[in-house]
């Protein structure tokens, strides 16, 4: 099908397919952001940025950003692109796929010779992925307005402060209030499902709904270092127990909660830690970490209490002490723009592919740039859901696939539909 | 009271202080088995020892070993002692208290010009906790003939041998069998209860009825490490799941046990580690340790069939696998000697002081040398239970209660009662 397509999908995968070799050799595929296997990887990125004619530049928040001018000064930008940075040993495609799509849209319209009114930009946004500085989304936070200077003063574990590590990539840190957009018109991501919903329903492209707001909590129950011969299991203060009754009520609560069929909802406990951790010592502490995530954010507020409550009685129970039960993080579901979901849909039929409304569970820079512009994302199909790992896949067709809709959803929405 | 004992309480409590302070500055009460410290120790203990008109040597298993002739070659020898090492930030009481006990009552012995028919051996034993090579009561082990060629070769995190560890404290692998001994006609132990029964019942020595068998289990769950907000509840293999069901079943099986009132039974999971470990990454892989402890094989036997049978239903039910149901280490219940507890009872009665039975939840070297020769444990209270804490704490009444009654013991298995 690809080749009926306006864009050329052989030379999107060629480029995608040569940045995923600017790795980490011994565990591929991995480009850290602020590593200096990013940096190789940006100089090439920029290059072909330039090859295509776009007038590139690292703005102060550090992303790539590489500009085709509009015939219409007053119209805006319309702004397209992802994230080059990975997790480690991750995969080549969260993130480069979205800016390589982006690229292949702007190369493709210069030629064909075709000339938009609005300005077209790809961008390659600053450390999407969790960095080693504790922080994702650091330049789709600072076009967004919202890297503030509490965050700029994080330091990674080798002391480096996160403002220090964005100048060294190109930002300009004292400027950065310049980061922020006021000019952009629309926003288009295009990112692999991560999940096996297109895979397993064999519909070619997802439009994106909301995504998720996710709140990470903090729960540390404490009680008592006992020795596990000597003390009778009725004088023991067991700090695990109320945490192994919290991974099971979380668990059933969101089922129930899935259930209502009110939007996505799920929970994750992936953080589980207990000291002093020896076989023969009654545990003292348990830390939790519960990652819950849901379009619908009363359903989320509803959790949350449920989840305080719970917690309080199953330490009450094993005489043990709630001692932190505490917000680490905390964002509100992000609808993505009725408009632009509605220009995808009609591309994508345009076109001749299926396509589904789907919500995101995972974070997304989209999520950032909606506070500032109308944002919406594409999804493609994933292999079996697989991602942040080295057999992440999609196949060529189906990158070409998405890439068309969003360059289709470009026309129409430069032509005002 | 200690004025009337036949021992002199003082000077036992005064080198069991002494001892105390050879240890790690910057964590008190540090004097782990086969370090510089422990040597610095037994260095001091030998001085000790030979101060007591002791006989010293170390035997080919590595204890340090202070001998009383007897007037009757034929009559064997009465071992009476403990250990002298310690677990990291331990106390000064475990293990030392039993060493300084058994000297002392060499000691007044000499001083009140006393010969006996038996030999008495003061025993130090080497590494009685468990020590760097995943080991405990190596020095007992050996005497009793179970130290295997498997464990000789186990390695420490910096890959010495214990073997070799055992020559460099002054044993002598090569002629390890030699440490097997055939003529102990009787061994005493006395030991902090590690407990809150003597010090809650206010009775000043417990005699031991049985050392509980120690059996622990490694369970590792194996599921799938997908995406924490891309990967819907019902299509999750959560392997912390099942690993936490089985906590609450281990929490609930065990006071049923209790209730049963068939002996003591304790059950616990001390350690527990997840991986990836990451609050966005569903738990793909959990590793738990359950430690259970019981005077009643039998029923040991049961919820070591019961904890089967559950786990594997457990897994099932979080569409897991159980990759692992593995016995780490199991030893059976050990019972006290009934003539030796019956000298106890009736010293501890002559001496005026209260007595109940006991039994013993943590492992220690009597029931070792149980399998070569008739073998008897006192408790004296400790403060609040603790121990393996700096804050560990014996009385020095108590102690030199505890003494006496040995004392007394020794004098009426000498005499035939």
């Amino acid at each position: 099908m690809a080749g009926n397509l306006p864009i050329d999908g052989r030379r999107l995968w060629d480029d995608l397919m040569r940045l995923a070799d600017i790795t980490d050799p011994g565990k591929p595929y991995t480009r850290r952001s602020f590593s200096p296997l990013f940096d190789q990887g940006r100089v090439w990125l920029r290059q072909r940025f330039e090859a295509a004619e776009l007038e590139t530049r690292i703005d102060t928040a550090g992303n790539l950003i590489g500009r085709r001018a509009g015939t219409d000064p007053s119209a805006g930008t319309i702004l397209i692109g992802s994230h080059s940075d990975t997790v480690p040993s991750g995969g080549r495609f969260d993130g480069p796929a979205g800016v390589f799509a982006a690229l292949e849209i702007a190369r493709s319209l210069s030629d064909s010779g075709v000339m938009l009114r609005h300005a077209i930009e790809v961008v390659d946004f600053l450390a999407e992925e969790p960095s080693e500085f504790g922080l994702s989304c650091i330049g789709s936070r600072g076009m967004a307005g919202v890297l503030d200077d509490k965050m700029l003063v994080y330091t990674d574990p080798a002391g480096e402060v996160l403002s220090h590590a964005m100048n060294r990539v190109g930002g300009n840190v004292a400027a950065l209030a310049s980061a922020r957009r006021g000019d952009i018109a629309a926003f288009f991501e295009l990112h692999i499902e991560q999940g096996l919903v297109l895979q397993d329903s064999r519909i070619d492209v997802g439009i994106v709904t909301a995504i998720v707001g996710i709140t990470r909590i903090e729960v540390v129950f404490k009680g008592s270092a006992d020795h596990a011969g000597t003390t009778p299991m009725h004088l023991r203060r067991d700090a695990f127990t109320p945490a192994a009754k919290t991974a099971i009520f979380v668990d059933r609560i969101a089922r129930e909660f899935v259930a209502r069929e009110a939007g996505l909802f799920v929970a994750t406990i992936g953080i589980i830690s207990v000291t002093p951790g020896a076989s023969n010592i009654v545990p003292q502490e348990a830390r939790i970490v519960i990652d819950a995530r849901s379009e619908n954010r009363a359903m989320m507020d509803e959790f949350l209490a449920l989840l305080d409550r719970e917690t309080a009685a199953f330490a009450n129970e094993s005489r043990t002490e709630r001692a932190v039960f505490s917000r680490l993080s905390d964002t509100n579901p992000t609808a993505c723009d009725a408009n632009l979901r509605g220009l995808l849909r009609d591309s994508a039929n345009a076109l001749g592919f299926t396509s589904t409304d789907i919500a995101s569970g995972a974070g997304h820079d989209a999520a950032f740039v909606a506070r500032i512009a109308p944002s919406a994302m594409l999804f493609i199909p994933c292999r079996d859901g697989k991602s942040h790992a080295p057999e992440e896949w999609a196949e060529p067709d189906a990158l070409a696939a998405g890439t068309a809709v969003i360059a289709e959803a470009v026309l129409r929405f430069d032509r005002g539909r």
